[in-house]
This record gives C-alpha cells, sequence and structure tokens, in this order.
C-alpha cells in the first residue's frame, strides 16, 4: 500500500477550526473536581481566583462538542502544525511484521513535545482577560518550555517553578526557558510563604512537582493580574490537545484507512486524551470500534493498580479533589526518567473512560521502553522521548504480534515528543546502569489506604 | 500575501529526483585539488585508497549537470524530507518590514541539521561498494550524528573521532551517537599512529578538528574495508546538499515567488552551496538573476579578509591542497561557539563563484547573531543552531533595511539546524558572558603569509 505516502501533511485549509470535547457524548460524564473544604462540586467562582475565566469555562463544559479554535491560537499553531502522520514503513520493514504502523509525531517544535498545544491555548485566554502574566510549575520542562513560548509570542510574563533537582540536572531546558524570556525558579524557593514553610521543615530538599504547584498558585492567587495554569490532567487540556487527535483522524480519512489500535503514553492523560479522542466520540456514538490503548510505567501504575477514588491532585493536598485512578497523592513513584509519566492519578475523563471498559492500559517496564526507543530511532531516525517511547514498546509488541498471526492490523500510536533533552537516561541505559523500579503490592497498598474518605 | 501558507511542504512525488550540479554550468570551473606531494591535480587512483569510489566520481565530475538521486537514498529522504519552506509571518511582522521573508528549515531530524542530506548519501555508496564501514571526524557533532544515522540505516561500521574537548563537553552528542551503534573515540587517541605522536607530543591537548581527520583517515587507509567520509567542503558534499536549493525553488516556484536575495551562513560551504545551487544556475546560465550572500563569524572570516590561493584543507597538512579563500591552515579561531563555522578554509565551488563577483560576504560578530537567534525563537518558535543564526543576522538586518527604503524584497535564507545542543553558548550570551572574538590584521597575516607556495 506505498500509495500512502511516508508522512501525510494536512494542507493548512484542512487543519481543525474547532476543538472536540470528548465529554459531551460520553453517558456516563467525569466525577467533578471538589473542593478540598466543603467537598462540593467546585464552581466557577469558587475556581476564578486560580484559572482564567475562558479556561473555567471550558473546563466546566460538558455538552458543547466542537469549540471554536480562536483564530489567532489557528495562527499560531500554523508555525508548527500539522504534525506529520508518518507510515512507519522502515520499522514495518525491520519487524517483517504484516501491521500497518502510523505514528503521529508532535516533536516537531521547540518544546519538544504536544505540551506546546494547550500552553498557547491558555496564554491566549490569559491575554485576552488582560492578564499580566501566568505561573506554573514544571518537572522534566517540556510544559515550562512550551508555555515560555506561548508567553514569549502573547507578550506575557511567565513565572515557571521548576522542581530544584530538575533544575540542577537540566540546565539546558531551563536555558531554553529563559531565551522565551521566562522567569525560571527552582522549588522550594524562598519566594512563597509555602516554599519557605518547606524549606524550614526540609532544609536541604530537592523539591517536588507537589510542592511546586503550590508555590505557583500561591503566587498566582496573591498576585493581580496573574493566574495559574497547567499542562495536563484537566479537562481543558484534553480538550485543546484533541488537534492531534482531529488531525490525526483527517490524515488517515484523506487516505481512507481506519486503524484497529490506537495506543499512546499515560502521565496525567492529555496527549493520550488527545489522541484518541475524535475515535474514542465515534466509539461512544455507537459509529465505529477501536481497540484504545493506554500504557503507562510499570513504576507509577495508575490505571493498572490504582484505585478509582476521589483524591487530591497535589502532593500538598490543597488542590481540588479529583475522582480518577490513582496510587494516592502521597505516592512517590521511584525515580524514573520518563518524568512526564510520574504523576500519582490520571485525567478524570480518562479514569472514567477505562472504568467503563471504554479502553485498556498496559504497564511496561523502563529497560524494556528503552530498547524499543533504541530500535525506533535506528530505523525510524527520530530519537524518541522516554515517555513517548512507552507507546513505541506497545506498538512494537503488537506489531511482533501480527507477525505471529498474520493479522494486518492498522496500529497507530502517538509519538509525544524527542529526547533530546533525555540523553542521561539514554545513557544509563546503554552503560546498563537503568533499573527496572516497580512498587510491591505494600507500597501501593500503603499509599492507596490514605487515600481521603469521600463520599458524594 | 496571505495566499502562501505559513509552511511549504512539497508533496512525495514533487521531491527532486536528481541533485545539481553546480559546477557543470560555471565558465570558470573551480580549481582541481592538488596531490600535496606532487603537487598535480589528485586522480581517481589517488583518492581511491581514502573515498569510495562513486564518490570520488562525482567529487570529479565537473560536466553532467543533473546526478540521479538513487531509490534508496530517496525513500530515505522521505523520513525527514521535504523539509518546510517556511515564510516567516510572524518575524515580518515583528519587525514590521514590508519584506518578505522565508527559510528554509533543515532542523527537523535527529542531526539537527542538513549534514544528513549528505550522511545518507555518503554510506548508500559506501554500502553499495561493498564496504564495512567508513571513518570520520567530528567537531560539534553534528556530522558525526549524522552520519551515525546513515551508518545505522544500512548496517555499516561508523567510527567517528570526535575533537577530545568535544567529546568531554558535548556528552549528549556523544550519547546520540551511540543510540545510533556508532563507535566514538576521543581524538587524539592511542589507537592510531599520528594520534599516539600527537599525544606525546602534547600530553595534556584537548585536540583539534585537523587532528581528528588525520586519525580517521589514517585508520580509513589502514583497514580493509573502510573508507573516510566528510561532511562539507567537498564538491560531493555540495551537489547531495543542492536537495536544499532544489526543494526550495520547487516551493517556490509553486506560489510563484521569485526571491530577490538569499542567504546562507558559511563554514566550509555545503549548506549554502546546497541552497544556492539552482538559483545560481540560472544566474550562471543567464537566466535570472539574485543577490546572494554568504554569512561567516567575524572571528573566522574566510571569504572576507582570507586569501583566494592554495592552502590545505587540514591543520595536519597531509590531505590535498585546495584552491580557495583561506586563512592559512595553521589559523586557529578564537573559542566561538558557532563550532560549525570555525573552518579556515572554503569550498572550491564557492570560492571561485565568489572570486568571480556572482556572490557577495559578509562577516558578522557573535553576540550580534545571539541578539537575532533569540528575536527569531520569540517569535518563529524554533531554537536556532548558532551557526544559522548568522543567516538570520543578515535577514534580519536586510529586512530592516526595507522598512528604510521601503522596498518589498523577498528574502530567502538558509535555516540549517536547531541549538538544542548549544545551550551552554546561550546561556553564555544570557550570562554577558559572550564576547566577539574578531582577529587582528597582523594575526591573519601571519597565518596567511604561510600558506604554502603553489604555481600550477
Amino acid at each position: 500500500m506505498k500509495d500512502v505516502p511516508y508522512k501525510i501533511y494536512l494542507e493548512e485549509n484542512e487543519m481543525p477550526k474547532a476543538w472536540y470535547n470528548l465529554r459531551a457524548d460520553m453517558k456516563n460524564k467525569p466525577a467533578p473536581l471538589l473542593n478540598p473544604g466543603t467537598l462540593r462540586p467546585m464552581t466557577a467562582d469558587e475556581l476564578a481566583p486560580v484559572f482564567c475565566d475562558e479556561l473555567i469555562a471550558q473546563e466546566l463544559d460538558e455538552t458543547t462538542p466542537m469549540i471554536e479554535i480562536p483564530q489567532e491560537i489557528r495562527d499560531f499553531y500554523k508555525m508548527y502544525r500539522p504534525s506529520p502522520l508518518v507510515r512507519a514503513y522502515c520499522l514495518e520493514e525491520k519487524l517483517r511484521t504484516p501491521a500497518k504502523i502510523y505514528y503521529k509525531f508532535e516533536g516537531n517544535n521547540t518544546s519538544g513535545s504536544h505540551k506546546l498545544n494547550s500552553a498557547i491555548a491558555q496564554a491566549y485566554y490569559a491575554k485576552k482577560q488582560g492578564l499580566k502574566g501566568v505561573t506554573t510549575e514544571t518537572g522534566a520542562g517540556q510544559w515550562g518550555t512550551a508555555l515560555s513560548m506561548a508567553c514569549s509570542y502573547f507578550g506575557l510574563d511567565c513565572k515557571v517553578y521548576m522542581v530544584k533537582v530538575s533544575y540542577e540536572q537540566k540546565p539546558f531546558r531551563r536555558e531554553v526557558m529563559r531565551v522565551y524570556g521566562a522567569s525560571v525558579v527552582p522549588s522550594p524557593s524562598t519566594e512563597t510563604a509555602v516554599g519557605r514553610k518547606i524549606l524550614e521543615a526540609h532544609p536541604g530538599t530537592t523539591g517536588s512537582l507537589g510542592c511546586a504547584i503550590s508555590e505557583a498558585v500561591e503566587v498566582a492567587t496573591t498576585h493581580p493580574g496573574y493566574r495559574y495554569v497547567l499542562g495536563s490532567v484537566l479537562n481543558q487540556v484534553l480538550l485543546h490537545q484533541s488537534v492531534i487527535g482531529l488531525e490525526t483522524k483527517a490524515a488517515l480519512d484523506k487516505y481512507g484507512v481506519k486503524p484497529d489500535m490506537i495506543i499512546g503514553c499515560a502521565g496525567g492523560g492529555s496527549n493520550l486524551g488527545g489522541l484518541i479522542a475524535p475515535f474514542m466520540g465515534e466509539k461512544l456514538r455507537g459509529e465505529a470500534d477501536y481497540q484504545i490503548v493506554a500504557v503507562e510505567p510499570a513504576s507509577c501504575p495508575s490505571f493498572t493498580r490504582g484505585k478509582f477514588a476521589y483524591d487530591f491532585c497535589d502532593t500538598g493536598m490543597i488542590c481540588p479533589l479529583a475522582k480518577m485512578y490513582t496510587l494516592g497523592a502521597n505516592f512517590i513513584p521511584a525515580p524514573n526518567h520518563a518524568g512526564g509519566l510520574r504523576f500519582h492519578g490520571m485525567s478524570t475523563t480518562l479514569s472514567q473512560l477505562y472504568h467503563d471498559g471504554l479502553m485498556e492500559a498496559r504497564a511496561v517496564p523502563q529497560v524494556k521502553v528503552f530498547e524499543a526507543a533504541e530500535e525506533f530511532a535506528r530505523v525510524e531516525g527520530i530519537l524518541p522521548a522516554p515517555e513517548s517511547s512507552h507507546a513505541i514498546r506497545v506498538a512494537i509488541d503488537e506489531a511482533l504480534k501480527c507477525k505471529e498471526t498474520g493479522e494486518e492490523k492498522t496500529i497507530v500510536f502517538g509519538l509525544t515528543g524527542t529526547g533530546y533533552f533525555d540523553l542521561t537516561a539514554y545513557q544509563k541505559f546503554h552503560d546498563g546502569l537503568m533499573d527496572d523500579y516497580i512498587p510491591t503490592d505494600e507500597e501501593l497498598a500503603k499509599s492507596i489506604e490514605a487515600l481521603p474518605k469521600v463520599d458524594l
């Protein structure tokens, strides 16, 4: 089927003009976020000091299926989108599989990942509301980079709290953010009350995502003209990321290709939620069926070993509660180089879909993930991010199964980003210093037992 | 003129099927390489122990205008090409210039630069000749990465001598090469006679490109089944890189755009020679006229302050002599972060064209280059390599001139690569620690005086 080119690019006028809001087609809606004080659903008013108004509206909108992408955002998308949908001819040949493999590559922009799709939307609405700037946290640095780029474009001030250990170990990520004019602060810092409190209690701490979130939220809510933004988990982020899936579907439709299986890595769920959105929509509406697979690290197995329950989104337990598959807010994943897949919970939307049996999940160990990453890099040319490589692992495994059974399955996976800033992990892999960390049942039971008791 | 999209992508079937050999249209051919022993033009037989046969044929071919791109190479090109020709709408708006700015972006592949275009061709011909492997040197690491990727694709052994100081300072580049299975050796090494000799004479040396070349050539010529390959300067490399210019011209033609000015950075000349090839061809044949500008660093100003004369290509003075604009083989450019622009000489083809007044050259200081890089990154989203940013500097300067004069010039420049592995340089720039190193007249006179006396 060489009629399909190596890379399918949509024309500019074929690019999506609206995002798809998957929740509109869900019969069982994701459970609402709860106010941690009252344990009642968060209202728009309660969210207003933290988030931009328009983003709150998107967060709470469960009924509008298509939400128009403002022209300014579409113009920015044109700088780095459409991203290519690649037919992995070389990988297929290497594996000698009858499967047809496609991947949607989101790494061809300076943030190195899909994060830019939501960053530019969030920055746009902040600008439109007349705000001065936004605050956020970043771990591995992809989200912080994406947000810096977006804020630079709209002339917004951007303050990034970067987990101290990453700030020190990933000076290059920090430097990219500086190119885009962001102010990057190692967290915990002495700039915030919560940071000072943590530093006093734990003088030598190298920080955590939970702490960085708390600092970013504190600054946003105590400085007029600022709001807090977040790069994953939230419904609004999945909404913006639907551009990935919409482009993927449009590209496949152009060539009359119908996938059998759609695979994506899952940390907070934003890339997966975006990639599968229009396909899941068809499934929900009974128009088509697809096998949809979330891939998570065995070291942080929210879907496969977590509990579907209300939990805090942050380790500081100050943010709203979300009903999701969770390992418990005080679960600390063992060192794991897929920085984007270390969240203890999962998007509420994806959690509900998984709970309803509409998608499946697999957990894969890290060394196997890097083996797949290297195999992929050598034949397809792209050095994948460790996060993305989780999806590659399962795509290869499935293609090899097809080789045994002779099935000509069409497999689509999300290649969310590049690994240019993850070479320390590759080095560990090559030097045989990479371990597979898998939490014990006892460990998980302990953090899951500590879940808040919530009864709606 | 919003009819032109932000990015012009050619369809697969619009991609070039043959390289364009600029020399075929040159009235004054570039002077031949000379055997350093006999001072007579190098013959194919003399070159055979060093280079692949087919590549030698291409190196010496001054008459065939179009040379077919083998299908295997075209298939590989499809993995990362066509590269986008981008209309810099956002930069134009930021500068408020009436100029129309386009750039051909070659950075969307894991080598991060245009180097892959020639690497895959050279690896292909080595494989076709039944060789076991190839050797090369690398400084900044882009060429070594590209070659590793190409060799991995064709199952060739790849041995890269990496200048020791880069090997130590750029562990991530080294690591990418390892992903692609290359063996990377810090140079000087104890593996070669020349390496041992240099280490004995200079025990603490951190190496040089000239020394790494010597080691790579020694290994290629003393190991059966191996040849040496080079990533710039040579005619064969310019030939392969013509794919850049051919795609650029095809993309512009699709929208009826005729550039007034074509700008590229120049180190050894491969990217510039490739970008301008079809345009210069038209100029040579009297079919069209274009202003063509080479941009070089003020710290290594071969065109603007060098001499057009025969010189050695390597500091070890064992390679053939080339007639080119040169600062002298023993000119050592001051520390300069554009690692790809530190060569003392220049492609013989470009040198002849410059000598004949068919193109011009400008030297730009480093701090101004990084200012342009950052300005570009903030509006166009792409973090440019320091090398590429030389072209950005002049493109912006020209666009600002248009703003003054009101001219609606169409400017095309080559964006050869990304700066993800150059963040130490960006950091220096941000911290105000970047200097402009400009060689004094005395310094240049001294190295130019030492040029070999050659009279053909």
